[in-house]
């Protein structure tokens, strides 16, 4: 394979060219240091076992491909002064990343212990993937790393989301052929559609193309040059062939090709910005084909290695015990000639270290890359403006998430490039849809005249909607880690979708948060909608509140969860989320149409508690009450209302006391999580003695995984959605899972000693009741208005 | 928009034409009703409020256009006496499916109570999205339906495993322009490079180009044509476009088009067949462009309906206070001329009925969308055959998934064309490697001289290796549904990709096991393998075992978990999962070298328990023990038992009882799960009153979730993996996660009264060697052996 594309070569001179590969080769002799050495970092002596790290861990297959994309984009940096950051796809080529951050100067920066000289390198080997020192790959501790690559799949929406209104940046991409056969990559290649060439910067992805995953060829290396180029042209990019193995000839060929595409990029955005229409593009984008483990070893004991999937992780792996393997280790490491790289105390000579870009220019000191330096705090409007008013609790009914629309509208309209709206196609449907007034949906590519009327598109757009739960979370990460801010909308059952990106994250927030260098940014705010208790005519498949198993597990520092209940609870909920940080907050509340509980001063006091009683649905009259009764959630705690009404009507002398729950972790013991609630604080609420009755949105195991260590765990009787379901009405939903008022009240009459002889007949009509309301739904569709209908009767 | 590409044509007689079209004017009268009416089905009468349903749910955008494609299908399935089957990616087009089931009798077979008469037509259309009734997506409850296409994204890979080993099936899927921009979908178009022409049935996708998402364009729709065919050519098929709104102009373009396309694939696979040569092919697949809601009224009130997102759901919404908009409907329902179709009685005439394949060549009645009809059991070897000998527990070590590659090597063997196994490019990393020697990884594409050696491809593969865990659990997924066996291994942290579509499949398993017709089909078998405490180099993104608590959620007669803690465990617990059936079975279990506990025979008889005493571990001798240790996974139960050994050491007077749990879900109470323990089982096991210390593989709330309600929970105190990871050697990831023997045994010593002062000694002891074993792995990046390389002590 010598295959290079010169089409775009200009004339560079041989001499820049060779200081570009004596530069690679400083980096590729750095990486394989990394995954070798613990000793004789600059091999003034010969190579011993002693040398050798025990344990060799880390991927060099990846690596020199990376470091060759990052000293070529250094050297269009240089030339054009630009602003640039790199993510590397394949994350778990960290060495190829590690060491030109090295030999730019910013790691040592960073950490001062690894300092540029022989005892930082060996410092910079020594730690490299070892116990108590860095990762494998490009994690939160990397200077200029946005997008760490353990995970595989969202490389480009990170990047893509770092473009978004930063005008002049650079966004160079690495995205590995392995992570290139994931869905959510495969997909991503559609981001270029929402790039505006007025607004946005520019992302240019490399494909590395170098043909192995660890033990298999990939797809896309194994395919006729026409179908590759097809592909790429028909997702919408102008692709560039950069094929080969012969280092000069690689480095003549990506020298031009790359200057060829910030040209290119430069050139498409100066044309859209002087004519100010912004139109979509076809960005460039750049097949980089090389052998994997590129300038390894070819051949070993026969077996073949450079350019075959044996050089994916540790090429050399006998190199302990095997004498010849060990020379062969060494004369590999000799070929980069690490003598003519680095001055005799270990510094890279002083002609190379000119080839790097100065300050800010280095993509890894790039402010983009630590994103919260860069953050301004979001301009909110005064939350309360939105309100709803509720003159009375539990009397009338208003779309939980429309006046949240009006409040994201003028949000929206306050913060100008600082902030976006991201979605599934589905703003509209889940009510938000105020924010079309101050900006429509992104839409670049072609227009057809019946969008006038409904279409809600502009390329101008600040709301971005794809059918792509993965790109929309990738672009909001890479958006959020570059320092703005953001919102994503989305169905319950579908933010599955998203499970291992939101894992991702949090890990990277929990990282981040303990390096005093990596600045706060802003939090990760999901609103979760259409939930599984509305999926009137979607069923059973569109059923799933489990999202928040997923995210209790993580970080207890990273994780909130908050369920309001109603209009100004949900208001003053996302004020809240929108001005943290570092946080991952997950608000989960419907889109149809609820009964309000709380005027808004209320729903302030009640929401800085996260939870409280409801004085006016409880008639425990600050005793102990014989029964708490808890809402988590819209309709569990309006069923629970209900409830508490039917049961004080059969039972005058019941006392009730209602709790209403809007932050989850407050159920937490306070060691477990920072919201966590104290025994004490506890006990007065929820009694230690008496049932409790918790009608949740959830599974409602998740409150006892909460719960299971306060005092009166054992009388926690926790309702929530259990897999019943399909085509329902949702009291009939709510009665199949148990969470509707007759159930619940037909729980407390077993609960509560001395009710259930008492409360006999009571207990048959509940039943009957149930019947009747099935019977209701099954011949009419709907529930029965004078059950559904229902308002808190007291004063 | 009138385009249609007649370049295929050839001369299809035009009464042919003109009876095709009065058939999907059939369905589209039923599909129309079926969101609109209750009664009144035939229209003898003038149109009025009270035939109208009282909610109006349901999808009519894409259904149009799912007829569409069945009815023409009919007619090659008839030509050519073709075996078919039919997947509607879209699934919220049901009523385009269900009306020409319908029509072609499966639906009234399945169910006689919808007969095919005035009184069945009304039952279908009340019984649709209605409470009570059938679901709106194409649920298990749908004849022929093997994809619900509630969940979007796997119409494409579930088509494809369909196909596998099915030579003479052709698998016609529609792909929603919106399901296209998932990733999932995105990526499974490279399902085309799996399909082996000769032993592989074909998958003929048709890309239903209708516009609109819910309120959106969709992105394949509004690019230009060059790059819409560059991209599928790209993705390597053939595409074929059909494109207009003149239903006979495009009848005549899509009969003349799905025959070429019919006859390619034919003629494809004949000619591989002939040579023998099994080569990837360019496969067929159509672009249908139609407007979205084709055939509905066009504009209303000035808005425009019929080829705009408006006619996504119910086109017509106020069809009940407003008298024109009820005229409107009545005339669109009046266009399709019911009057025509049916017969006095509501039958479909006769000479539309003869349009219908008859028996099992009907898509609908197809047994392949039945699988379980097909169903043959596994032929299995024996797997005490693959045992390890283990003569004393706890002495040897040996690599937990290698004898089960043997096993599988041999079940491959034995049972030909009827068993896959999947793997995202990691079985030899997951070390069932051995399976390569009955059948390599299956790749068509281009081969390269290197791979003669360590490649391990073949054309003839039955191994499938592609790096999306998305389009692997789609395949496998189509594969088991449609009557065949398989298995699945993938990194622990990764299952997360699939989070949602193994839900989605648990619910369809849920539903289906509720119809009697439907046949059960084989489990779905995870093994759930590179666990979260041998992360050694990958750090903290690779740590993840929370896959389990999503699995808990599902209906507990689908859901079961295993996690052996050795090779022997392992064969026994695999022999189980793959002969059972109508299961989701997640095994999991670590691939590297492990402390082997049982022999063969003790290991079938603890696995068949699925938990209990290890005696050899215990010295409680059948007395009330002091405490009672618990280990739960392979790492957890190792720790477990070398923390029993420090204690007895240190107080040979305490009585320990050593359990080992294999089958996770024999914690819960019975009432909550098949295999739940009885409470007087648990509390002979786990006492009444003494503390139990539980190490789990996972995260350690999960315990707490199982085992609530039982009377020792205030006494359990469960250790699992809190997210406190980074490159960490796996005792150091032990400890900070407090799974290790030292925390463990300082547990104890806090819990067992009378402990705490005599220990105080110990417990210091403890510490200090905690904080060696730091120290060791941070000097020499391993952990010490003298630590690590335990083995039980005594006889």
């Amino acid at each position: 394979m010598h295959k290079t594309d010169s089409s775009h070569a200009e004339a560079i001179p041989l001499a820049e060219l060779q200081a570009i590969d004596a530069y690679w080769r400083a980096c590729n002799y750095l990486a394989a240091g990394m995954i070798y050495l613990q000793d004789n970092p600059l091999l003034r002596e010969p190579l011993e076992v002693r040398h050798l790290k025990k344990r060799l861990l880390g991927h060099w297959g990846a690596s020199p491909g990376l470091s060759f994309m990052y000293v070529h984009m250094n050297r269009l940096i240089n030339k054009y002064d630009l602003p640039a950051i790199f993510l590397a796809g394949p994350g778990h080529g960290a060495p190829g990343v590690l060491a030109p951050v090295y030999l730019e100067g910013t790691y040592s920066e960073t950490y001062p212990d690894i300092s540029q000289d022989e005892r930082g390198m060996q410092g910079l080997f020594k730690q490299f993937s070892f116990p108590g020192g860095i990762g494998s790959h490009c994690t939160p501790e990397l200077p200029g790393s946005i997008h760490e690559g353990g995970e595989l799949g969202y490389s480009l929406s990170h990047a893509t989301g770092a473009a978004f209104d930063n005008p002049d940046l650079i966004c160079v991409v690495a995205v590995g052929d392995g992570e290139a056969e994931t869905g959510p990559l495969a997909t991503s290649w559609h981001s270029s559609k929402f790039l505006n060439p007025i607004r946005d910067g520019a992302v240019l992805p490399i494909l590395h193309l170098n043909g192995y995953k660890i033990n298999n060829p990939t797809l896309l290396s194994r395919i006729p040059h026409a179908e590759l180029e097809a592909l790429f042209r028909g997702y919408g990019w102008k692709p560039y062939f950069v094929e080969g193995d012969d280092p000069m000839d690689m480095h003549r060929s990506m020298a031009a090709t790359m200057q060829a595409c910030v040209e290119e990029i430069r050139t498409l955005q100066r044309e859209a910005r002087e004519s100010g229409k912004a139109q979509r593009q076809i960005w460039p984008m750049i097949v980089l084909r090389t052998p994997k483990g590129w300038t390894c070893p070819g051949e070993v004991d026969g077996n073949k290695i450079e350019g075959f999937w044996r050089a994916h992780q540790v090429p050399l792996t006998m190199v302990h015990s095997n004498p010849e393997h060990l020379r062969i280790l060494e004369q590999w490491l000799r070929s980069y000639r690490p003598e003519e790289l680095f001055t005799q105390d270990g510094q890279l000579v002083p002609a190379l270290q000119a080839l790097a870009p100065q300050g800010e220019r280095r993509m890894s000191a790039s402010r983009h890359t630590n994103g919260g330096l860069l953050k301004r705090n979001l301009r909110m409007p005064d939350f309360r403006e939105y309100a709803l008013d509720v003159s009375r609790p539990a009397t009338s009914s208003a779309m939980n998430t429309k006046p949240l629309g009006a409040m994201l509208r003028d949000i929206m309209r306050l913060n100008g490039h600082n902030f976006r709206v991201f979605g599934p196609d589905e703003n509209t449907s889940n009510k938000l849809d105020a924010i079309y007034e101050v900006s429509k949906k992104l839409w670049l590519a072609d227009y057809l005249p019946e969008d006038e009327n409904g279409g809600e598109l502009s390329p101008d757009g600040r709301v971005l909607e794809m059918l792509s739960e993965h790109t929309l979370e990738g672009w909001l990460e890479g958006y959020l880690l570059t320092g703005r801010h953001g919102f994503l909308a989305t169905y319950e059952a579908f933010v599955h979708v998203i499970d291992s990106m939101v894992n991702q994250h949090a890990k990277w927030l929990t990282i981040a948060a303990k390096l005093p260098w990596r600045a706060p940014i802003a939090s990760l705010n999901l609103l979760i909608t259409s939930t599984v208790w509305r999926q009137d005519h979607n069923g059973f498949s569109h059923q799933d509140p489990g999202f928040l198993d997923l995210v209790v597990n993580k970080n207890p520092l990273v994780t909130r969860i908050y369920l309001p209940p109603d209009v100004n609870c949900l208001l003053s909920t996302a004020d809240h989320c929108l001005r943290s940080h570092n946080n991952i907050n997950v608000i989960v509340c419907d889109k149809q149409s609820h009964i309000q509980y709380l005027d808004m001063e209320s729903a302030i006091a009640h929401c800085t508690k996260g939870l409280g009683i409801w004085r006016w649905a409880s008639n425990d009259m600050g005793e102990e009450p014989d029964v708490v009764m808890v809402g988590c959630g819209d309709i569990p705690t309006k069923e629970a209302l209900a409830a508490t009404v039917l049961l004080r009507e059969a039972f005058p002398l019941l006392k009730i006391r209602f709790i209403n729950v809007v932050d989850l972790f407050r159920l937490s013991p306070e060691r477990d999580h920072p919201h966590g609630l104290s025994d004490s604080d506890f006990d007065s609420l929820f009694t230690t003695d008496k049932p409790v009755i918790f009608n949740f949105h959830g599974y409602p195991w998740l409150i006892h995984r909460l719960a299971y260590r306060r005092k009166n765990h054992a009388n926690l009787h926790v309702r929530g959605y259990v897999e019943h379901g399909n085509i329902n009405t949702p009291l009939e939903l709510a009665i199949d899972n148990r969470i509707d008022r007759f159930s619940l009240a037909i729980e407390v009459i077993s609960r509560v000693p001395g009710l259930s002889v008492a409360g006999a007949h009571a207990k048959q009509r509940f039943l009957d009741q149930q019947i009747a309301c099935r019977q209701y739904a099954h011949t009419y569709g709907i529930d029965d208005p004078a059950v559904s209908d229902w308002v808190w009767p007291y004063d």
